[in-house]
């Protein structure tokens, strides 16, 4: 069998900030055959990260745990899709799936590859407690596994801490936010514009945010949002902010590094922290990403789920329309125009 | 009781590289009661601290975890001493002490009050499995707390890791990485002077070590002494040092914060790390001092001791004599003029 396909690759590699000039859509077909021990796949949703940007580049530390992207090839990402040829017994037509496949309308995977076996499996949405299908690409993929692995196996909450995640209104960064209030804490959040901002406190719950770019002193502003300081810091920025947070943490506060995007694009001037207060306050700084906490995922997604049942997390997706879509979807992550979390939808 | 005392006061709030214009020796008396509840100590020996500058400073994150100096006023140090007088049934004249007292000849504490209760206490010296009264100061002190707690309560070395020591002849560094040594790891250090390098390769057990002045090339240094790269980075400098260090880390590396001199002057630049390297490589950075790790003094104590006794660690202690000599002995600590712990001898 064999189908178009139509895939999303780079021209060349990526060093400043995305623009839609830097990607093309790729015409190619899809072979599948009944002996290949493949599994092909029609992808309904595509997820679109930043983090993407890093292995666009010719060199990054982001090599050293995923490969780099090369310019004209398919690009790996999550995605959520439909099982439509099967030469594997673990898979059949119809089935819904989940897991790292590609920017691209058909995938193939082979289920006897370990990575493929690491990151690929089945899903069930609709009815029976099922939940729509995009919510595997964010609430109950990587980016609500990021938020929850970050607050509670890195931050390690007490009730009554005070939280603060920046990118607030981001695909993690949203998740992080109502996770902490779940946990008892207080929690601030800081977005780039006044209706994030309102989203942030009216819809989350937060118990408040602030418009980062209407603060000229970002140390100060976050003085006035934590006249007690900052016990936890949910960092997805980087730059400024990272150093803001650190002259405004408590004695032992944590920083959960998810992101720096202010710093992918080399835009923003890098963090410079004092690494006094990181000393006299015994503040721990800690890199992480979702898959350390692969083991844990039915674990938090079982608890993610239930919250949702409950009503008590809003999720929050972007959706754009269509393969051709992807490199304004991926530009627009840097420019701040998305809110919660970024797919492409397909077909 | 009144004896004639003299201590060492700064002279103004000090903001660069210390030297001993900054500094003056003052006379006083130090009165004691029988009814005042109070100690009489005639000081032996005084520990002299890199950390103390940050305390000298207008403003520092140090100030969150320890009192700021004012010109003209004794200085809070850790010292050790004899008892020539007591109004406390704790102790009697003759009694060895150590704790936090002064950079002075004689102090006078109240060991009914808190600071007191936590941070002095009588030793044992000499015969019967007793120790020189300087290690007091030294390798069962502070440094050696601080090199003990950041290495195995922070670091947590399994065998064979790679630990890298930054200032590696001072005081802390030279203990850690010998313990680091003991902890069966792989250890390299850096220091600033050919005969401090020797020391480290021939007298102290390191497997390898250089000298970073004579390296153009930090990261390429590293990645030659590291060709497997940093599992943990026992971290007593800052700047590019730390760059230099987190290029060449391992996944799931450790860095110890336990001091970052270079920045304590404000004469080497800060350390800009590529917080890129810290997320995909899932670096851990901790901030610690040694006071963290009180109430596990004791048990590190004893495992230290027995290090000692068995010959197992090499006690490197660079010894000035006389009140006079505390203003050079702390200049010297930015300079790189010592070796080990430094200490200034008193009668």
């Amino acid at each position: 069998m064999e189908v178009w396909n139509r895939y999303v690759a780079t021209r060349r590699h990526v060093e400043g900030a995305p623009t839609e000039a830097d990607f093309e859509v790729i015409e190619n077909t899809a072979r599948w055959s009944p002996d290949s021990g493949e599994v092909l796949v029609k992808n309904l949703f595509l997820s679109i990260d930043p983090y993407q940007l890093n292995r666009m580049k010719v060199t990054s530390a982001s090599h050293h745990a995923v490969d780099g992207i090369l310019p004209g090839q398919r690009i790996a990402a999550y995605t959520a899709g439909e099982v439509v040829a099967s030469a594997s017994p673990e898979y059949a037509a119809g089935d819904v799936v989940v897991g790292v496949l590609g920017w691209e309308e058909y995938s193939l995977f082979d289920p006897s590859s370990p990575a493929a076996a690491a990151t690929v499996h089945k899903v069930s949405t609709g009815g029976g407690g099922g939940f729509p299908l995009s919510h595997h690409l964010s609430v109950l993929g990587t980016s609500g596994m990021t938020a929850y692995g970050g607050l509670f196996e890195v931050s390690k909450p007490a009730k009554g801490e005070k939280v603060f995640v920046s990118a607030a209104s981001g695909s993690v960064g949203s998740l992080a936010g109502q996770f902490a209030k779940l946990a008892g804490c207080y929690v601030v959040g800081c977005a780039g514009t006044q209706a994030k901002v309102d989203l942030l406190k009216d819809k989350l719950g937060f118990d408040d945010a602030f418009n980062y770019k209407e603060e000229p002193d970002l140390k100060s502003a976050l003085k006035r949002y934590f006249p007690d300081g900052i016990d936890i810091y949910f960092e997805n920025v980087g730059g400024e902010m990272l150093e803001a947070a650190l002259a405004n943490m408590n004695t032992y506060g944590r920083v959960a590094l998810s992101g720096v995007i202010s710093e992918y694009t080399g835009a923003g001037r890098r963090a410079v922290p004092d690494l006094l207060e990181v000393i006299y306050k015994r503040i721990t700084i800690r890199g992480f990403f979702a898959w350390d906490f692969l083991p844990k995922f039915p674990e938090f997604g079982a608890v993610i789920g239930e919250w949702i049942r409950e009503g008590k997390v809003h999720v929050l997706e972007d959706v754009s329309d269509g393969i051709d879509s992807v490199p304004a979807a991926f530009a627009a992550l840097f420019s701040g125009h998305n809110v919660g979390k970024k797919l492409v939808k397909l077909a």
